[in-house]
């Protein structure tokens, strides 16, 4: 496995890698690898010839008071979880090089870009899309690896990925949980052990919205009132949205019907959290 | 010499030529081909082994007051241009497959895109950088060719090109002109034949800008009100702009010093008439 830190020489491999006939799964991460990020490689080891992990904790997608100096980092144990799992490149530049002081140009997609997350995190998305854009166009791959966790995220690189003509496929991959429902997050790291518990009511609140949906309920605001009612038992908790909205145009709907998206970010302490379930 | 209106087609060419190794040369147009045009189909002809010319004229970079519905579209003479100077494909999309109902994806380019023209444009060059991002994707050029004679849109290309590690080099030739110095653009066509006659008084005041450098002059100001006072004395001119600035960061500069670029617009009775030159 090669580390490649110069965006030069990872654009060469990728060119001499495509010339060759070769496919690239590519899986661009913040590091903090764990069972969410190996079951997005896993998959694009099953799907192609080569397979790059990008590790780029991304400036441009953290607000001023959000936790980018604390976000955790440890390439030793990121590179050897990518060596076990058969990833043939990590793509680790840095910021510098990405982002050099006469740089200028931002990628937006609008509207999916300004609700949800987009709400309480001004300028995230803008951040995310741009990054993306950059990596594919340095790593070029057939295929790119996302988790649905990050539901609003998957539906915005999609959407740019078709808007720019971008000669790549985007692929979601289900949300990988712990046994008592919580998603999978780097920052499940910064949870105390209280904190720890209560959070799983993120996804027992998505569990009870399903329950709810499944015995016929169908309007949002009494779905959304159940959850939030729920959340709000919890000690250290502290709802930041619950919304239900259309999954591809993520806008809220007042009564579940086609496909949906039920997403909530909650603040458990100081550590936000998120999570989300399809209700279709 | 094909015509290729389909994206995906598009697409396939390009990854085909370069599987092979092929350089494919790339000038985007909005057709209606002068020599200027031609200049890049010639140099992009020589130094690449497949050259593609675009011809899309892009909604997206026109103001709701501007010429996008008049602006001259002759697909046949443009066709024959481009067959008699060896250029391989035409790549002719649709609007409507450009930019689909569900479309949301811009490319910005800050600062360097709100002066000069974008100043009386808004929005003008977030829809060049748009779609030239997405022409790149589509044709996947090795090398792409563009006019001096539009300065601050090479110079945004440029930037994005580099910002988003798009994997093209951007070429930037002379603007060509006719024999009286009015540099050659497409909306020459909208001019009467006084006004064609008038027009020359852009290039008239560049030189006189170069004339008073030569002798010594490195006041912006200075230089400004000369150009100034001979474009008003037309009877049709009136300006719309005339600035020198850094030709980097497209900065207004009070002095020449290193690398300026002078430029203007115009409005030749309803034509709006851009030049520039470096003053280095």
């Amino acid at each position: 496995m090669k580390i490649i830190r110069s965006i030069k020489v990872m654009q060469d491999y990728s060119g001499a890698e495509k010339k060759k006939g070769k496919k690239i799964g590519f899986v661009p991460t913040m590091g903090a690898l764990h069972q969410g990020h190996l079951s997005l490689i896993k998959r694009a080891r099953e799907e192609n010839n080569s397979v790059v992990v990008s590790i780029f904790v991304n400036p441009a997608q953290f607000g001023p008071k959000e936790d980018f100096k604390k976000y955790p980092r440890d390439l030793q144990k990121d590179a050897l979880l990518c060596k076990k799992n058969g990833v043939d490149v990590i793509f680790y530049p840095s910021a510098k090089a990405m982002y050099p002081p006469e740089y200028k140009t931002h990628v937006n997609v609008q509207d999916l870009s300004s609700v949800l997350c987009g709400k309480s995190r001004p300028g995230h998305f803008q951040g995310v899309a741009t990054v993306v854009a950059k990596l594919f166009n340095i790593v070029g791959p057939t295929r790119a690896y996302f988790g649905q966790k990050d539901a609003q995220q998957a539906t915005i690189i999609n959407r740019m990925a078709l808007d720019l003509n971008l000669p790549v496929k985007v692929r979601v991959l289900p949300t990988i949980r712990e046994k008592d429902g919580l998603a999978l997050s780097s920052r499940n790291l910064y949870l105390s052990q209280e904190e720890r518990k209560e959070a799983v009511v993120l996804s027992e609140a998505l569990k009870l919205a399903r329950k709810l949906i499944r015995a016929g309920e169908k309007k949002s605001a009494a779905i959304i009132a159940a959850m939030r009612k729920l959340i709000s038992s919890g000690r250290n908790a502290k709802i930041d949205y619950i919304s239900i909205v259309d999954a591809k145009t993520l806008k809220p709907v007042p009564n579940i019907s086609g496909k949906c998206l039920i997403a909530l970010a909650v603040w458990i302490g100081k550590t936000r959290l998120i999570d989300n379930t399809y209700a279709s």
